[in-house]
């Protein structure tokens, strides 16, 4: 009759690691995922230091677990939306004007997540850094394959460079998000939906309308 | 007769001071201003804790004096070699083509400073973030005066959008800065200079070239 004991106390372990990696995540998008602490955390929290090491194991843990989850919400609020529309161009602008309002709306405090860690780990290897690598990879073969879908709809030209193409979208996305957060001010993300709109409305073929940028 | 020895202890306080710079500039563009700690930087240069701490008084101090560092560098490398070029749309390109070479030549080892220190401090109110904001806000500005010239100068359409094009071209160069130091690959350099041609010959008037990207 120990069953129910027990997965009550997987239960609560599981609510206690969803209430950390709330946590984890808004700290990792400003300050990055070296300020993670597991002292921090219980302090923060009210939880025992030794309950949020038993849930975690280590730093490195907690930081690839964060990455994780900061990778869960980011599919659900960027990609998930646009996953039943039909492959196109306004698939492809619905996905990037997803990205501008996710980065826009401070999903995380700190602006787009991966930005954050990007920079926090580009150069220093070990397993986070290969888990930041994966995440921005799977996001441009993202944007890469919503592109090819577009092209293989026939309503981007069939000359169209997919990875230029791919490319050109993600650096207005982040660049508009690194000049937004750091200036505090929204100028940039009308100028990355300007870029995006003039990139999209050049690769169409005729007939296929591209939004106008008010 | 102490004029000359107070002299040469000024003299020797510069040169420990660059010392310590020249360090403090490559660890912060691989692991962040914050990665910056005097006991640090006195093991690692064989210097008196007191020694460097005398010569910066704060962790913050050291922080911002490698931000100003980082700024004469970036200055001296990517600014200087197009100041006498005459205004135009080769000057615009050779401006771009200097600041990819900049970062693929990895003049800091954790490729630009400015991406890695902007990531890190966009989000942390203080005069660190105000330091490195202004450095991003003098780039910026500086991009779009050489853009501006070249419109001034006859050669890009008169409507074209200045401060558009001007965020167009570095969100090429800095995701191009991005990815290669991720990936440790070089594509998106490339692909950085196929945009950033691209953007000039599509404002180019008739008759300007723009250079082909191989």
């Amino acid at each position: 009759m120990s069953m129910p004991r027990l997965d009550g106390r997987v239960e609560r372990g599981n609510r206690t690691r969803q209430l950390v990696l709330d946590r984890t995540v808004g700290i990792a998008s400003v300050e990055g995922l070296e300020a993670l602490s597991v002292g921090r955390l219980a302090m923060e929290l009210g939880l025992s230091k030794s309950g949020v090491f038993a849930l975690f194991g280590s730093k490195e843990e907690l930081q690839l677990a964060t990455v994780r989850e900061a990778g869960r919400i980011f599919t659900e609020r960027v990609v998930r939306p646009v996953m039943t529309h039909p492959a196109g161009v306004l698939r492809v602008w619905r996905l990037c004007e997803g990205w501008l309002e996710y980065s826009r709306g401070r999903v995380f405090p700190g602006g787009c997540f991966f930005y954050e860690v990007i920079a926090e780990f580009d150069a220093r290897p070990g397993p986070v850094h290969d888990a930041v690598v994966r995440a921005q990879r799977d996001w441009s073969a993202y944007v890469e394959r919503t592109v090819a879908e577009a092209r293989a709809a026939g309503e981007l030209h069939e000359d169209t460079d997919v990875p230029q193409l791919a490319f050109e979208l993600i650096a207005l996305m982040e660049t508009a998000n690194g000049v937004a957060v750091l200036h505090a001010e929204e100028t940039a993300y009308r100028r990355a939906r300007v870029g995006i709109a003039a990139r999209l409305r050049a690769a169409a073929v005729d007939l296929v309308p591209v939004p106008q940028v008010p």
